[in-house]
């Protein structure tokens, strides 16, 4: 029996598990970040205990970003394997009724047995806010980091553009993990100005943990004169997190998008 | 003694009380309104006891605008009368270290001893949000309304117009009170599409008791087709609070800005 012929046998019409995908959005200003953490109110935690209610089924949920503390999502995508009856665009409805208010899925639908939300991702994509005022204002307190000094925007964004591409993002994130591999490609660095908002739009393969965030702060260090914008790719080259700006806070970050090949 | 002459007495150089005038943001989502309720968690409740714990002080506060359940400002005005050593321009920051986070003073200064909040006013600006979306977002939950079906946003517009001017607002709003004079003159009612946001920017001298939220309640019942837009106008002259639309929620209500003659 040939590999393919294997493959899809294990997997035929009358295989019960479906490999459902949702998408997930949440205001992570209550949530401490995605994974599941004993007596910590986390996404991964309300949605699995969701399924549990709506479903009665405990699946193993993939995750395509774990997002931090205070990260919000416009589109996380989570994939679980279940044998259910339900048709797989209508299960999100009957999540939604056991989910809290700050977290809900926007969608849901059946995926071939092979997908998995963080591996078949092709790019992902984030946005970050920073608030610019002379204060915080109450209304925006959970979703943007808020500076008070004043930003020269065009320095920002000629550091920026040192961003993309493919590059050791050595100094650039938290090295939590032995062996990661730290080389990455940026394929977008958008900067926009929407009122006292300035908004950081990035696309990429895959990112590492904190990366957006030290990118940020970086250029927040270029944008007060702290730094020259052609530091950030001395930066680079030099890979010493110590030298680059400081990581910004979660509640500015929100996971936009996650791209896939096979939609 | 002249009147003029005994008012000015009153108030001399000598005087130890100052009018404090404070400009106020909150996040109305976790407030019972603005004004103080036994038992309740309301604006002015939290404003009066941070008054009382940084300049040990209960003054009466007088609001520009009361606001109600679930509705933020970015401009909420109050005044009220101190008898303090510290700089009227420094008081904010003193106010500010005994308020929650959703509540903070922008602003503060000294007032001529006639300022009042409300009646010194000489027009309010509001802005409604509405999120137009298929289902509600967890981020935006508490900072907008949300609405499934579409909108002709032409017919909206066209709506408005009939709003602008002075007219009897007997049909738009919660009459909870004898005696009000239902007549009012709305000077700006424009309409902005921002993404799936469609934000409602209004100015008036004075507004009635949900007078905002009604008028923004009728032009979705026209945006969607259940009224014609010539109908706004008939609806003025009919005077009756059944025929028009309904209220819509305090959440995408936001009290912008009190503009005063003396600043």
């Amino acid at each position: 029996m040939c590999l393919a012929h294997r493959r899809q046998s294990l997997f035929t019409a009358d295989d019960p598990m479906k490999n459902i995908v949702c998408i997930l959005e949440y205001d992570g200003s209550s949530f401490h970040g995605w994974q599941a953490q004993k007596g910590l109110r986390t996404v991964e935690g309300e949605f699995v205990k969701a399924l549990k209610r709506s479903l009665q089924v405990e699946p193993k949920v993939l995750a395509a970003g774990r997002t931090d503390v205070g990260v919000h999502a416009l589109g996380q995508v989570v994939n679980f394997s279940i044998d259910t009856p339900i048709p797989a665009d209508k299960i999100f409805h009957q999540i939604n009724t056991k989910l809290p208010e700050d977290l809900k899925v926007r969608k849901s639908y059946e995926a071939s047995p092979n997908f998995h939300a963080r591996f078949s991702a092709t790019s992902k994509e984030y946005l970050y806010k920073v608030y610019c005022s002379n204060h915080m204002h109450p209304v925006f307190r959970n979703y943007a980091e808020h500076i008070t000094y004043s930003l020269d925007r065009s320095r920002i964004k000629k550091a920026a553009s040192y961003f993309v591409g493919r590059h050791d993002f050595s100094a650039f994130f938290k090295d939590t993990e032995q062996g990661v591999n730290p080389v990455r490609t940026i394929d977008r660095f958008d900067i926009h100005e929407s009122g006292d908002f300035l908004e950081f739009h990035i696309k990429g393969h895959s990112f590492l943990r904190n990366q957006v965030r030290a990118m940020v702060g970086t250029l927040l260090s270029v944008g007060r004169g702290a730094k020259e914008p052609e530091e950030v790719g001395t930066l680079l080259l030099e890979k010493d997190r110590k030298n680059a700006g400081k990581t910004v806070s979660g509640k500015g970050l929100y996971l936009v998008k996650i791209n896939y090949e096979e939609e």
